[in-house]
């Protein structure tokens, strides 16, 4: 990001060309993001791992007293009750338990709807032996959901990770976040309350992610861990992946905005703040054909960014990471679109169908120019964790078909096993496993 | 399992009875198993990813010709091109190849169901005010199948692996086969031709995987990485996951018999070899109520065994890693079965459908006494790429959904923005997000 850096200090944000020579390279440039492996933050989450493994309650209880300046006397302590949850529900002011029940009931609706849509009631045909082939689909018994403490505790990732669990029919839902010297946050238990999380600690770190994932004498073992996370916790969930599920591993979040030129410069001006507010890495984009709006958009980010509060990380974000570029027209900024496979897509046009059917890769696509990306970040019911760093080429938003899993179903019937059971043997024998071969042929009438 | 070795040394399987005492432990020891984690493999493996991103084509060739001692003078020369996959094809015998062509549209009708039952067509509703919300699913653009060379170099999972990629349109499917020494094998070219690969390259270990997830001047970067390798193979795929999508990271292969006791007890000795003779590392688990049929297994076992070309390895398989367990009914063999949530479980008695509406956990289920796993291994339909080492507690059978992605689609109307943008705003002041909560309040009427 050389070239980038060098910009003039004055200039808010990038401005490219994508008819310039060497644009892709720049685009490239200011796409790249790699998450830092660091080798200490690995080898401490392994130990912590190992010690929850062999120890159970007494190393998670000693980990979460050390980093969180805790004096619990046993991990039973470290429980919040579902009283303590309906406390802190109903000392919300009116006006935000509202919102938080509004959304929740959003959220829940849309998670509904998806899971008939996704094929959730399984499937099976009868061939004409009498054959039967099916797939059957059931919820996971156990989920746990890490939320973390400090500043990046939002409540709405509490909704967004509980809720599709809820709907797929999870039996039990085990939330952990860390309250460190013991501060707890009244609308993330206002959430769990809402969203129907069965129990909850206050633990974090890797030594929550250890004992979800191995289980203790007091906290139960879990099949699969989602939410996000700092990076002891991503390491630690990368580590345990395979014991239990887990979701992506998130990169800084991204906003990728389309606009033909017409929609109010300060609306878009804001929704790039709206995604570059969350942190110095996230990454804020506009493609427009129209050089005349970019200037008006770089005028309002002008005119806006001093009156934000967290101005600072906007004006880290925007500088290191954010571009205004001008495109030929909007094939190509469409074409620009899937190469970039953003988290967020804005599609701020008229018609905005229209270019989203050309959109291949996008976690979310938002349609039209009310449809800024906070209203699905908070309330408008399709989930808000979505893959990142262009990962959308190959993966989805959260759903409901994440907590649930796929069983084959086979019935063969006598008639069939002697058709199938020529064939399996002809290509057992093919791959040198005469077991196999043996276990169809003796179906086969003699 | 040191009990377990500790057994008389002509007992070829261990007798389990699930209502003796400290019957959980044993069962533990019997199924744990660790992917051994080593260091040495792993760093190997980093150096060949960070070689082959820097330096691309010639690091391909360099490692490819010194692991398989080829002597090729560009990666272009690794490709097979399609007249040589036909040419595989056409030097099949008669029997064989129809066999393979069997299989394949057996596999692909399968999936083709599973395409219509699994959500694939995106789904959308729209609201009284107007607001549209749903889900597109898209294939996903270019996949890469990794197919071990040498003795586990399967036909069979070519088809798994590519066939439900077809399936779901995806446009390019590259497959990577290592030749050592030059030696390919016809019956893997032949199913690659059957089952509409696009390109193929001999290549493989971390160099294949390496090319695949960055791309080289020669070989088109992937989004997917699918397909069973060994250490190094593994170990690269962890390494990239998050650049490109993986699937799961198979364990050794497994199958649980759950009998009543009146199937032909060979039957059920064959069906325990067929999972044996993969790999020393397989299980093979029978649970029955009839201790006298558990004799009558284990007599079938000490007859057939002797017959079986690689009897050596089941010796091996079923003696460290088997057991004929009695239960006291069907009902718990049941609950013992959604303990170990099986690869494959065969139900082998009557009215097996009542049986399988109780087993929460597998990866397939085999139902009534003609379904012999080694059908679905080949040609009953469904994929024989399934969830190991307890893992069906979370995840699914590879399938046309491991091939696709969605994306979330918002569309707001401007009714739709005045009442989500003050439910949006209020959350987003609560955690603090002040430029989210302006971009909803912008979308509001004054």
């Amino acid at each position: 990001m050389s070239e980038l850096n060098s910009l003039p200090k004055r200039q808010l944000i990038a401005r490219l060309d994508a008819s310039q020579e060497n644009f892709s390279e720049h685009l490239a440039s200011l796409l790249a993001f790699e998450a830092s492996e660091d080798e200490a933050i690995d080898s401490t989450v392994a130990q912590i791992l190992a010690d929850v493994k062999k120890r159970g309650d007494a190393a998670v209880l000693e980990t979460t007293n050390r980093f969180d300046r805790l004096s619990a006397n046993s991990v039973t302590d470290l429980e919040i009750g579902q009283a303590e949850l309906q406390a802190a529900l109903a000392s919300l002011t009116p006006e935000r338990r509202q919102a938080l029940e509004m959304a929740a009931q959003r959220v829940r609706a849309y998670h509904e709807v998806q899971k008939n849509e996704c094929g959730s009631a399984g499937f099976s045909y009868t061939e004409a032996d009498g054959t039967v082939l099916g797939q059957k689909v059931t919820p996971l018994d156990r989920v746990g959901i890490y939320v973390p403490g400090g500043k990046a505790a939002y409540p709405s990732s509490v909704l967004m990770n509980a809720i599709p669990a809820k709907v797929a029919g999870v039996a039990e839902i085990i939330m952990v976040v860390p309250t460190p010297d013991g501060i707890k946050n009244p609308l993330v238990l206002a959430a769990a309350a809402i969203a129907g999380v069965d129990r909850v600690f206050t633990i974090g770190g890797a030594q929550a992610v250890a004992a979800l994932a191995y289980g203790t004498a007091t906290i139960p073992q879990v099949d699969k861990i989602v939410g996000p996370g700092n990076a002891y916790v991503a390491a630690a969930k990368r580590r345990v992946f395979g014991t239990v599920g887990i979701d992506m591993i998130a990169g800084p979040s991204e906003i990728l905005v389309i606009c033909d030129g017409t929609t109010d410069p300060d609306w878009i001006a804001m929704d790039l703040f709206s995604q570059a507010e969350h942190d110095e890495l996230a990454q804020s984009i506009l493609l427009c054909p129209d050089a005349a709006y970019l200037d008006a958009v770089s005028a309002s980010i002008e005119k806006l960014l001093g009156d934000m509060p967290r101005h600072e990380i906007i004006r880290t974000s925007l500088a290191n990471r954010g571009a205004l570029i001008k495109v030929l027209d909007m094939q190509q900024a469409c074409d620009i679109a899937n190469s970039i496979a953003a988290e967020h897509l804005e599609i701020s046009t008229e018609n905005p169908q229209h270019w989203a059917d050309r959109i291949r890769h996008a976690g979310a696509m938002f349609l039209g120019r009310f449809s800024s990306e906070a209203l699905g970040d908070y309330c408008a019911g399709p989930n808000h964790v979505l893959p990142t760093s262009r990962t959308a080429r190959f993966s989805s938003p959260l759903g409901v078909y994440d907590f649930q899993k796929r069983s084959s179903m086979i019935f063969v019937s006598e008639q069939g096993a002697q058709s199938l059971g020529k064939v399996a043997a002809e290509l057992a024998y093919g791959e040198g496993l005469q077991a196999h071969a043996r276990s169809a042929e003796y179906r086969l009438k003699s």
